[in-house]
Parts: C-alpha cells; sequence; structure tokens
C-alpha cells in the first residue's frame, strides 16, 4: 500500500472551519488506497498564547515544565483533525508524541529525536485508519514530554516518512512551494518545481519558511519532501535527491543560482586581540553553545601579532545574552576588544554547481556594489556565498540580486 | 514526614494571579516540613471550550478523541502551578495522569481507577519537590489517555491519597465547606465542622457541590477529606469517620438532620402495564445503563393484575434519550404505556439516625403538606428521604425542611 506522510501547519488548522478543509484533503487521499499519516502543529496563535500564559506565572519557566506545557496545542489540533475525519466517515485515530513512539533525548525545548517505534503507527494503519500524530513532541526513556524546538512538527513529519518508509512527505504550508526568493519581496520570483536537498537546506538557513532540521533529515534518510499549500491546489515544490545533480557532466545546465535567501534580525559581535593559541575559539563558542544561543555565520580574520580578531553573528534577539556571556569570557581572557552591532541582514545566493563556476562571488559583490550596499561580512559554503549587510538595504538587496542572478527568467 | 493531597478546582487555578495565590498556600505547607501532592483541575472554563472545539468540528466527537482532547486542560493548569512554585523558590514538578500512575480501565469519559503506581511520585516527594498532579485523567493499559468523568479531579485528590497514604486529602474550592443547606437557598444554612462519610455521600448525591464518587472512595479508604475554600482561611469541613455514628448508644446525640439537600432538573418516566414477572426490571435498565444514562431514583408500585408500575428518575438533559430507548423497549414488551414528566427536583433530608428515630419521615411530609408543596414521589434510605416534587417549588421546599428540622439552630 502506499503511504504518504501529511504535514499540516499552524495556519493550516486555525479554526474549524480549516481543520475541516484538511480532512477533507486527506480523505480524498485516503478513499484512493493511500495510506494517510498526518502530522499537525499547534492551532493558529496557540504556540504564542500559552508561552504568554507561562511567563504570566513565572520569570523563567523551567524547560521541562514548558514542554509538557507547549505539547497541549498539538494535542488540540491533533484530537480535533481525528475527530473531524470521522465526521466525514473516515475511521481515523489521533497520537500523541508518545503513543506514535517518537523518543527523544533529554534536552527539553530542543530535543533530537532517537528512535521512532512505528508499532503502533503500523497497527492503526493496518486498521485502515488515518493515523493523526501531535507534531512538535517526543517523549524521554524517563517518561518525560520534549517538545523538539523550532520547526519541530515538519522534523516530526520527515523522521516518520524515515521510519515508516513512507513514498513521501507533504508539508502543507501557507506558502505554495519554494521560491526563487521571497515573493513579498520579490514580486517576478519564481515558484521552483524541485529542489536538491542541499540547496533547499542553505535556502532554509537562509530565510526560506521551512526549518533546517528536516530538510537535512530528508536527506539523509532520502525522504522526498513535496512542499505546497494547503488552501489551494496549485503545484507546489518536491525537495528530493535530483540526479546528476553532483555530476560534472550536467553542470551546464546548472549554472544558474537556485534562489536568493534573506535572514533579518542579524547582530554581530567582534572580539578583537583574541590570543592566537589553539582552543581559544572553543573556548569562546562552547558556552554560547551551552547558553542555548545559535551561533551562525562565524569569521576569523588573520592574524597581526600574536592576536586575532573573531567575528560572528547572532540572532539579534540573543544579542544582550550572547554579549554578557561573550564579557564574562573576554574578561578572562585578558586583553580583548569587544564590538556588537544589531540590525543586520545576511543575503545569500544559493546554487548547485557555483563552486564549480567562477564569477559567482565577484558577480554577487559587484551587484550589491552597484546598488551602493556595503559588505560587512562574507562567508560560502560549496552551494552558497552569504553577505552581511545593514538590515535597511537587505530588501532592496534581494531585489537586486534576483535581477542580477537572472532568476526572474524562466528556466533554459 | 507528613503528607497531603491538596486538590484545587477549576475556579482556583482560573488565572495567573489565582495560581500564584495558591502557589503561596502550597509553599506555606511544605515549609513546614509536609510534602505536598497538589491536584489540579482545568482553569476556569477552558474546559468547557474545549467541548465547543469538539463540537465545531463533529457532530458527535469520538470518546477517545475527547477524552485526549480534554486532558489538555488540566496538563495546561497543572504545568503553570509548578512554574510557579519555582518562582517561588519552590522545587516542583508536574505529572500528567500517565506519569503520576493512575491507570484506568478503558470506559471513555467516565473511566474507572483501577490502581495507582506511586513509584514516581514517591521519587520525586524524596528529592523534597511539590509534586503536581493534572486531575481527571489517567492512562489505559494500552497507553491510551482516559478522563474520569464529573467529579474527576476530586477523585484523582482522594485516589492518590489513599494510595500514597496521605494524612488527609484537602479539597480548596469555591465554597468554604460543606452545610447544613445550599447558603444561596437558605440564607441561615450553617457550616458544618465534621460529616460522616456516609451522610456525606447523601448529600453530595443530592446537591452538594462534592462528588459522590470521591467520598465513596474516601470512605471505602478511609482518607479524611477536608473541604475548605482556596480564598480565604476560614475554617472548612472535615469529612471522615465518625466513631461512634453507627452506635446505637450514641444516637441520642444525633437525632437532628444533618442537611437538606437539593437536586434540580429532575425528569421522570413512568411505564405503565409492566408484566409482572422476573427480568422485566432488568431487561428496562440495562440498555438504559449501557447508553451511558443515569437512573437515579426507581420505584415500582405493587401491581395489580398481572402487571405493575415503574416510574424512574433521570436528568433532565437524558431526557429525550431515555424516552426513546424506553418507547422501543415497551414496544418489545407489548402492552405497556408510557408518561414522563420533566421540570421536577428532588429535595432529601439527610442525617445519621434518621432510620433509628421515628417521625422523620411524616415530619418531613407535613412540612412539605403545610407549604402546599405536592410530593410525587417518595424514596427512603438509611439516612436519607427524597421527595421528588415540582421544580418551581424546590427553593421554598429547602427553606421550610431546613426551618423544619431545627437546622437554622446552633448544635445541640
Amino acid at each position: 500500500m502506499a503511504l504518504v506522510v501529511h504535514k499540516y501547519g499552524g495556519s493550516s488548522v486555525a479554526d474549524a472551519n480549516k481543520i475541516q478543509r484538511v480532512a477533507r484533503r486527506i480523505v480524498e487521499v485516503s478513499k484512493l488506497g493511500t495510506g494517510v499519516v498526518a502530522v499537525v502543529s499547534a492551532m493558529g496563535d496557540s504556540t504564542d498564547e500559552l508561552i504568554e500564559l507561562a511567563h504570566s506565572v513565572s520569570n523563567s519557566p523551567n524547560p521541562r515544565e514548558m514542554d509538557l506545557l507547549l505539547s497541549t496545542g498539538e494535542l488540540v489540533s491533533c484530537t480535533l483533525l481525528t475527530m473531524a475525519l470521522a465526521n466525514l466517515g473516515q475511521e481515523a485515530v489521533s497520537l500523541t508524541g508518545s503513543q506514535a513512539g517518537i523518543h527523544t533525548d533529554t534536552s527539553h525545548g530542543r530535543a533530537l529525536i532517537h528512535r521512532v517505534d512505528t508499532s503502533r503507527m503500523q497497527k492503526e494503519l493496518e486498521k485502515g485508519r488515518v493515523v493523526v500524530v501531535a507534531g512538535f513532541q517526543g517523549i524521554t526513556e524517563d517518561n518525560d514530554i520534549t517538545t523538539l524546538g523550532r520547526g519541530g512538527s515538519d522534523t516530526t513529519a520527515v523522521a516518520l516518512a524515515a521510519a515508516l518508509g513512507a513514498d513521501r512527505c507533504e508539508i502543507y504550508t501557507d506558502v505554495d512551494g519554494i521560491y526563487t526568493s521571497d515573493p513579498r519581496i520579490v514580486p517576478e520570483a519564481r515558484k521552483l518545481t524541485e529542489i536538491d536537498y542541499d540547496e533547499m537546506l542553505e535556502l532554509a538557513n537562509y530565510g526560506a519558511k521551512m526549518h533546517p532540521r528536516s530538510i537535512e533529515l530528508g536527506g539523509v534518510y532520502n525522504v522526498p519532501i513535496y512542499v505546497s499549500s494547503s488552501f489551494n491546489d496549485t503545484p507546489g515544490t518536491l525537495i528530493h535527491c535530483i540526479p546528476g545533480n553532483a555530476n560534472e557532466g550536467e553542470m551546464e545546465n546548472r549554472i544558474k543560482a537556485t534562489g536568493i535567501a534573506c535572514t533579518n534580525n542579524v547582530a554581530k559581535i567582534t572580539v578583537r586581540g583574541v590570543p592566537d593559541r589553539p582552543g581559544v575559539a572553543a573556548a569562546l563558542f562552547e558556552p554560547l553553545a551551552q547558553s542555548g544561543i545559535s551561533v551562525d555565520t562565524i569569521v576569523q580574520n588573520t592574524s597581526e601579532d600574536r592576536t586575532t580578531d573573531i567575528s560572528f553573528t547572532v540572532s539579534g534577539t540573543d544579542l544582550p545574552a550572547a554579549l554578557s556571556k561573550v564579557e564574562e569570557l573576554s574578561t578572562e581572557m585578558g586583553t580583548c576588544e569587544l564590538s556588537s552591532e544589531a540590525n543586520l541582514a545576511a543575503v545569500s545566493v544559493v546554487g548547485s554547481g557555483m563552486q564549480h563556476t567562477p564569477g559567482y562571488a565577484s558577480r554577487m559583490f559587484r551587484v550589491l556594489a552597484d546598488g551602493n550596499v556595503n559588505i560587512d561580512m562574507i562567508t560560502t559554503s560549496e552551494i552558497r556565498i552569504s553577505c552581511i549587510i545593514r538590515e535597511e538595504q537587505a530588501q532592496e538587496a534581494v531585489k537586486l540580486l534576483h535581477r542580477g542572478f537572472q532568476l526572474d527568467e524562466p528556466n533554459p
């Protein structure tokens, strides 16, 4: 039997009407004899409301308690969708993360999935039932509830698809696919019919709406991920392994960039005069990681004398916490000098084959220079070039790059 | 170490301020070195809101799904209370019904507790933590979430107190104890300092605010239950085993009634011409029970000829369902004739020793007759006399009986 995993985000199950629409969509698929496992996020803004409640009784809610609290949001949407399916005559059953066999580590708020025990899901599928799973949550060995953190429901969906050997994982959301850039900024942005995991990962890391973690998981287990709208039937984008992508012979067909991504609310911290000796970077970044502060771009400039300068970016939200941590450390290290800057953005050009095609980076810098956009930091990966610029210039930069890389022109 | 189980109802945890007040109360007790297990209901009207949500997507929500949905209400309040405790510096941990080891049968919506595995609670108590348990819920052998039905959180609290061997179970609610009658109807009603399980059971069955089930459980396991207000510190009522209560020698001290109870929204169904043969009552009431319709008073009149008349009462809400079920049956049985009446009430005089003291029943009938209250049906137990009367006369009847049995006078 064919088997698909659907995932519906919060905006797709925001109210009773939307839940019923999702139910009808699932029934259509189920009627064709395809097994369906549906993963749901919490309704609309309900997660934010729960977080607000927690902060109304506590200044710093305990992460274990927070996880149990937040897990209820997905339980509500998942039982409601199951009831809506039953109301259409479709046998269905709701499963909590625990019942769905999602076992995680104990990192509350950002738990990692260790393994998925599919036995209960298999049993329910064999009875001809649609299985509706509460996304975003799992259970530890000690029977404590965990949540998977940002993008958690996408991760649940891809993990279940991988564990069940599903034919594909379909992510239904409020956008109808992956675009060459954000259509709200670049009106001429084009929807991609397909994209490779690695390229999608870079786009996701740098602004596209999906969470990188689920893409990564999809790539590792080779789960085809189809992203499309839950509100209409226009074709979406398939994220999968594109054969020949890493093959030099095919490169000529792919010399174009795939998309332009943009992350706002970026902040930069620069530590000058860091002693240039082994272990310094670890001493700097380990405490940040332990505090749950996610560091993005890291640039270390070549050293003068026996010291070096290290710059890195964090989310603007994490800036105060990161600064106070780094201040502590720099006091310990001695002579360092600290500076920081907020209101930055990262614009990125993403595309497989970039590394093998000269001129990408220089074209990017030229386009930005012609637009009077000053570049603060530069980093590159095999399939991405990112520039840190001032946030107020980000939209303009994305538009310039989209045009500069001819992304508004149809595929050759 | 002394150990108490607290239970806080929905109105006691209705918002952040109230939750913080509950937290302060618990911290006071915990500071004295007493172990505390706190059982909480869902915040304010949140259970009703969840029920409404369910009905917005389904005409007849599946009971299993409904249970998982409703269980989230108590998870929210229980994590919030735990956070509020931690915010006051009190170590605490929230447990779901499942984590608290509450194992039930599979009757969704009205599950019965089979056993309580206290190991996790014990472990947390030994760490000096306050244990906050989500009331009203448990888990089946198959790992499915159940709810215990009406009065479920009271039942959870008493069951945990029994299983943990707690010194007592304290029920904090929006009334400050058990009264001789409803103070909203009878302003001169007095608060009882103590009451026996059986008397309380009759009062609870016939209108007092606590659910009979928890009283019953308390009686069986001899758990002292203290009922008082969560909003002030006035002394409440202790429900416990009153020595000598069943002892004839002490009876003289207890010739007074304990209280007057009243249940509104009662409906009566009368089946006339029922064949007077063994098995008829079972044939009538078994299908009602299987449909989840709770039958209260049953009266069978002496038979004329070879037929008999059976009358019984149900909640007014269940009347349409009960009638259609009984119509089916009476068609099968042949010659029966059906009638029904809604808008009735049951007024009851409750008191130990009643059975041993002549004149109670006649005094009740005289008081009602003098007040021009017509009696439709009469039933008695060892410690209760109940009359079914018209609902519009119920308040007046309660007042008359409260005065007629001198309940407004202080204890002798």
